[in-house]
């Protein structure tokens, strides 16, 4: 069988940024020429970052992609890489030549280009254009009408684009007819808690069905709200894992194959060489170890968080320290995410704050070397109550706004980004002050339940312990029942029901999208899910304000959830 | 030629609202019956609203949808409406007997029935799903396969909804192929300034293209950022207009028409009555006047505020008063939207506002007669300056933000909405106080350009003046030139291009999607392009937690233009 040196080029491009992201290509291309690799595979969208959004539609941004493009091809040639063959993913638009029936002259598409000799020798219009979840392409390409094969060294390889993967018909077919070798599917595909599961499966299904092995690269690095994963794997005909890459983490994977011999017409595929190489000794390939749970959803947060503070050029943070374990815990992942020096936090008792607030905020400080200052909000309060009457709901909301006008002080003054480090819980049910502990720029841990806060937080202090560190978070913000601290003895279980049983709901709810009658009789109670429900409902108006933040689940407020400020629509028992 | 007596339901749902909404179906139904119309139509999704959004998806609010439809044909032949036949929008899922190829059982469809006798005797799926500025149906909905054509009275009648009509290829072909007599389009169709202009033109062509007449229902109505602005018409056969409704009212428009006679096969249509109607006298038809652009936009803003408002259970409105334009124009908005008793409206001055901004806010109070109080800032400035360093720009934004925080405290303490008073302008370039002057839970003017709001402000003057009415808006707040008063002696022209050139750069970016070197080559200075684009770009985290505001431009800010917060694209000229 014809041999084959394949590099999956696991990176981390920026939005927009079409000059750093070639570069990005070329120095994977380079790293994988040292490799002496045959075919480099980079993932989709490269050239431009996941997702444009409605930057896909304007037409500089689409001229100046396809300009990026041919200037990279030629870079590549003019570096001495023009024997490698490289597909990278880009925004293009339809060439004259392609025009169909009833699409617009022009229309963008989402593209993978085969480069070869400072040339673009062959291109690939993804066909499946995912529109659900946090997907729009269809708001933005056409899709693609044509499957793509190539010879390279006696063996076919079949393109395919991320979603055409996931959808009945489509690669598995035109690779199986085609008799390739190998199907390269180049992805832009976000991080959810266990999707590398299903996508491994998915992987090995489809090169079963193909009857070749596949190569699987995907882009890693965080793009607001996503967090792309990397994962990036190769399976073998047969379906066996050969080779899988750490979850975000860049670099270049370099795997051996063994393949399938070219048997397809010549004029069916696009030649780039028909010849098989002579034999040469393969390399040895490894297989990346899965995280446990824990440890995964940890380093999507603190991925998701240093690439947006870093890719939207800031270098420190400011979080507000109450010495709860919400904001231990986005601290924590702070520290992680950009180092303790990077890390500023305020403590800003009130009146109603306990002591253990003060100690536990200044014990988080000493574990992890963060800057941390006090400041009384006393003051403020008493001049606002001294201008208008503020009482009950009003006044405890003015303490949460005192703190949220001071952390942006500070920012505005001293230029760190502010962190919100409220949860998913609080964020499903509303118990979050508008413009008090919701300001930020991002928002680390939104897309966590409060019982997944809990289980992160001891995750992390047992990971330092095993490695002899010191644990970051105080346990005892891990062990005291939780407060907002905005009036005397306040608990959170005085509104809320017991974490275990929301979170439940919530899980079902949101997530699951499953209405109150299928919650009931799953065995809630009634009344509460009713009275959770409400709550969920009518909290859309702060979620709306609310900072983007990480995506780790199946369904995250944001663009992933989509529902009407204005809506009377409410769940019936 | 036989004839019928159409009614064009202009009403107003709310999403969600089954029960709300199946009762304006019945109040429209029996107010039609008053007038003997044979066949009502009502707007796209009436029974649901629109948009619904991922609601849509929701099993438990599908099912309700079905349930909520065969409880409305029931009871419109309870109350003895079983004879007439009612076209009603709603959501719906494909049945089993309609599964087809590659689309999964139960889909979401966009549909209208036909009821008649107590029963859905036929239903119609749309075909065309818009998936382009703010409409996203191809997320939700699969598109139906079958035009749908019934006999009333001899006449055949083909129903098509809103998109399909805006594409080629639809309800034209199946209407001229059936040689219908009338062609009636059940619309959710936002507004936008001059789209009833162009809404005629297509209904006047389309109706030219069908060979018939052709009837146009538009919902009425705000929800969240769109407006519906009704302009429900009807066109005869050559195009002709013969009877138009006002836009933003609620009504029924009682249409008589004489039509072409049924010809097709009785196989090919649904049929309810072949026989031709008794000759009778025709009521006569009206003509709405267009308002003028003005009038038509402040009467979208005024709908839009009201409807939030009222929607989402609010009786009264609160907001900051600077003495400046857009303060004043917000004001008089809501007064015309909720009058002036449901106003409040409060006056914040610093050391460093002018005499005028007093003056004006008062001045403002006493045209209108909203609610004034007058807050001082300077003992909470003072507070927070104390306990922290603040200069330049980070103490420019405390008096922002300590207005913010009085306005929600004063929100939380009474229960009013607050109302955000940035324009287009402003929340373009990023010249707002996050969590300061932007606060808020609607918007009103977010889609108007500066220069358009003194126009509108002028408007309403001479409007007032006209009906010998006090123009609401102080001439000084007109007149003078514009600034945010936090330094002393501060314009926006320190800041800003010229407004009239600033918002022709904006109208060519953001509403047109222009390069910069489209721009430039227009005429438009280089650097000033360079400028501009890059406050619009480094803008746009500040837009992602703006409130909702009323859509009134071809490109809003918000669902309609949708751009990552994590770009590094920056125009070059």
């Amino acid at each position: 069988m014809p041999q084959l040196r394949v590099a999956l080029a696991q990176v981390n491009p920026t939005v927009g940024d079409l000059t750093g992201n070639a570069q990005i290509v070329q120095n994977a291309v380079a790293e994988a020429a040292t490799e002496r690799a045959h075919l480099v595979l980079l993932p989709e969208f490269v050239l431009n970052g996941y997702s444009v959004d409605d930057l896909a539609l304007r037409p500089s941004f689409q001229q100046a992609s396809r300009e990026a493009l041919a200037k990279l091809a030629t870079a590549l040639n003019e570096d001495g890489y023009g024997e490698m063959v490289v597909v990278v993913g880009h925004l293009d638009r339809l060439d004259d030549q392609e025009d169909r029936l009833g699409v617009p002259h022009g229309s963008p598409i989402n593209a993978a280009s085969v480069i070869h000799r400072g040339k673009v020798i062959a291109r690939y219009a993804k066909h499946h254009l995912p529109n659900y979840g946090v997907f729009d392409e269809f708001r933005y390409f056409v899709p693609g009408d044509k499957p793509l094969t190539i010879r390279i060294h006696g063996v076919d390889v079949t393109l395919a684009i991320c979603e055409d993967l996931w959808q009945d018909g489509g690669p598995e077919t035109w690779a199986r007819e085609a008799n390739a070798g190998l199907l390269a599917v180049i992805n832009g595909s976000p991080y959810e808690k266990n999707k590398d599961d299903v996508r491994l499966q998915l992987c090995a299904n489809r090169a079963r069905e193909a009857g070749c092995a596949l190569a699987y690269v995907n882009m890693v690095g965080g793009q607001d709200e996503l967090v792309f994963d990397g994962d990036s794997l190769v399976v073998n005909e047969t379906g066996t894992l050969v080779a899988r890459a750490p979850q975000f983490e860049e670099g270049v994977m370099i795997v051996d194959l063994d393949l399938k011999a070219a048997t397809a017409a010549a004029e069916s595929v696009v030649v780039v060489s028909s010849d098989p190489l002579p034999p040469y000794e393969p390399l040895v390939m490894g297989v990346a170890v899965r995280a446990p749970d824990a440890h995964e959803v940890y380093g999507a947060l603190v991925c998701g968080l240093r690439d947006y503070v870093r890719k939207n050029g800031f270098r420190s943070v400011l979080l507000g320290l109450s010495g709860g374990i919400d904001s231990a815990l986005v601290a924590a992942i702070a520290v992680d995410a950009l180092g303790p020096d990077n890390v500023y936090a305020v403590s800003m008792p009130s009146h109603y704050s306990s002591e253990h607030s003060k100690s536990d905020a200044q014990d988080m400080a000493e574990r992890t070397g963060i800057h941390l200052r006090t400041i009384e909000i006393a003051p403020m309060i008493q001049a606002y109550l001294q201008s208008t009457e503020l009482t009950g709901l009003a006044e405890e909301n003015l303490q949460a706004r005192v703190r949220g006008t001071l952390l942006m002080g500070i920012s505005n003054q001293e230029g760190h980004l502010v962190l919100a480090t409220g949860n998913k819980s609080e964020l499903a049910v509303g118990y979050s002050t508008i413009y008090g502990d919701a300001v930020g720029g991002y928002a680390p841990i939104k897309d966590l339940l409060k019982t997944e806060v809990w289980a992160l937080s001891r995750w992390r202090n047992d990971a330092a312990e095993i490695t002899g560190a010191t644990p970051p978070i105080p346990p005892n913000s891990i062990e005291k029942p939780p407060s907002a601290e905005l009036r005397p003895g306040q608990l959170d279980s005085d509104s809320l029901p017991d974490y275990e049983v929301l979170d439940a709901i919530l899980d079902e709810y949101v997530e699951g999208d499953r209405g109150a009658q299928d919650l009931i009789a799953k065995g809630f109670d009634r009344d509460l899910v009713i009275k959770t429900l409400r709550m969920v409902d009518g909290a859309e108006y702060k979620r709306r304000q609310y900072p983007p933040g990480t995506k780790v689940s199946s369904k995250a407020f944001g663009r992933d959830r989509r529902l009407p400020i204005t809506n009377r629509w409410r769940e019936k028992g």
